[in-house]
């Protein structure tokens, strides 16, 4: 049986640093808010906000959930972002996907502050998650790495083979693992021996969100898995990976337990991050304007 | 003997369809220019100038070239880019690298325009090539693309092995493969079996600038090889890619006469480019202004 990757304790462990962040900054007469926004429709997008929302009490994050109806039009919800942009007091922005069909989740997510889209997804922060320079990324890309790092597993040199490059999470890790030097192979659905490339590898990621692509069949002793693909069922939150499949590699992460708690705790280190942005930013204003 | 795919058909094919283009925009008084500064010191840099100067003029394409002192401050540099910047009779800028020390590239590349920036440097063409979007993109990655279509050969579903991702070549051949449907594997210094990497692949793309990395015993009878890789030797220009391999694979780049001659053909696809995205959003001020 491989080792199974269970990140209950490292999510602990980044939730209890983030709680002294949150004191140390309510000793300096800042409340971290996050606003998060929920068009009506998709039972997972208020689930998942509803998840955080939990998490938030715990950190002493203020959590403004907005639920606005399945009609609202792309001017109502960009007039509401420009608002939330302004805001001095809210820190970090999310628009929880997927939206209904009428709505452009690209020009909706552009249309967030950079230094509030805590998500990832402005193109600024695209842009520097391209070219390494400073900015928010996208949170389960983060967790994946820093999975690998928590378990004591290098990348560097490793052949590591990743599966699918969605905007939001297999793309941004192709920057994150060829940074951390990874031999990197990306494969989806147009690849046509993904057994071979997963047979070469000695690191799978999967970011498809297809139940069970991976079989027990597939894989090998010396494998490490980490299953970033999360999809609703009836039975509950399914990954890519069959999960007896931990049974014949070293070393996997579960779903649920697994990538998802480290992406949630992530999130609320980019509002973090988001809030020490706005109040640099804020001070060099200051400081410009007093030097004049 | 593997097939020696020589590009100049592909060349002087682009180069007759440019030559009507630019015949076209004269018609319309609209004269292509392109303003390439060179900071003397590198003879690479100075060369690589006078090639393109050559075929500007074949071409009909105003070319002023500036040479600038090696002294040069970086910002005598930014200035005269912002004129260039505002200037409406010049469509294109090239900012010829390597730079001395003292200057930093990344900072003066991100000076252009980016609707002047054939070269594809600034970041928001960096992140229109990172999502697809419209925008300018870099010339060498085009150009290996391009030889694989004049050629006949597909990149959907195979297996491209690429060495090097560094800022200029790899990193957008990253996004240009996966957006054609590659299986796509990066290697570089890191990498730890290349041959096995070269071995299981269809396609094999070098853009690293290291003669004669590659040898006859590391590859196959079925492999096709785009070298992109361009080093300045006492013996002349030199690829990644030892030329007596080309008798051991299935087709390969020459050097020189294989991807850079379509590399400066696409600078000036790019330049014809810039001129429609500049007159089209003159045009768009222009109607805007009217129809307040």
């Amino acid at each position: 049986m491989g080792k199974l990757l269970e990140t209950a304790a490292l999510a602990s462990e980044i939730l209890d640093h983030l709680s002294i962040e949150v004191k140390q900054l309510k000793e300096k007469g800042i409340e971290p808010t996050i606003s998060v926004i929920v068009v009506q429709g998709d039972p997972a997008s208020e689930c998942y906000a509803k998840v955080k929302q939990r998490i938030a009490r715990r950190l002493g994050i203020r959590y403004l959930l907005t639920f606005v109806h399945s009609q609202v039009t792309e001017t109502e919800l960009l007039e509401r972002i420009k608002w939330l942009n302004r805001c001095p007091t809210i820190h970090g922005i999310i628009l929880e996907l997927p939206l209904p069909k009428h709505l452009d989740a690209a020009r909706l997510a552009a249309a967030i502050s950079p230094e509030k889209d805590i998500d990832g997804l402005t193109p600024s922060n695209k842009l520097a998650c391209f070219t390494g320079n400073k900015g928010l990324y996208p949170a389960t890309p983060l967790a994946c790495i820093r999975i690998m790092n928590y378990f004591g597993y290098t990348l560097e040199g490793k052949n590591v083979t990743l599966i699918g490059h969605g905007e939001t999470v297999g793309k941004p890790l192709v920057q994150l693992l060829l940074r951390e030097n990874a031999t990197l192979t990306v494969c989806h659905k147009y690849t046509k021996d993904l057994r071979m490339h997963i047979e070469k590898a000695d690191v799978l990621i999967t970011a498809v969100g297809k139940v069970g692509l991976i079989s027990a069949d597939m894989v090998h002793r010396n494998l490490i898995i980490i299953d970033a693909g999360i999809s609703e069922t009836k039975n509950g939150i399914m990954g890519d990976v069959q999960p007896e499949v931990a049974e014949f590699v070293k070393a996997m992460t579960p779903v649920p337990g697994g990538v998802g708690k480290v992406t949630t705790m992530l999130l609320f280190e980019n509002l973090i991050k988001a809030v020490h942005l706005q109040t640099s930013k804020r001070k060099r204003e200051v400081d410009q304007r007093e030097s004049l």
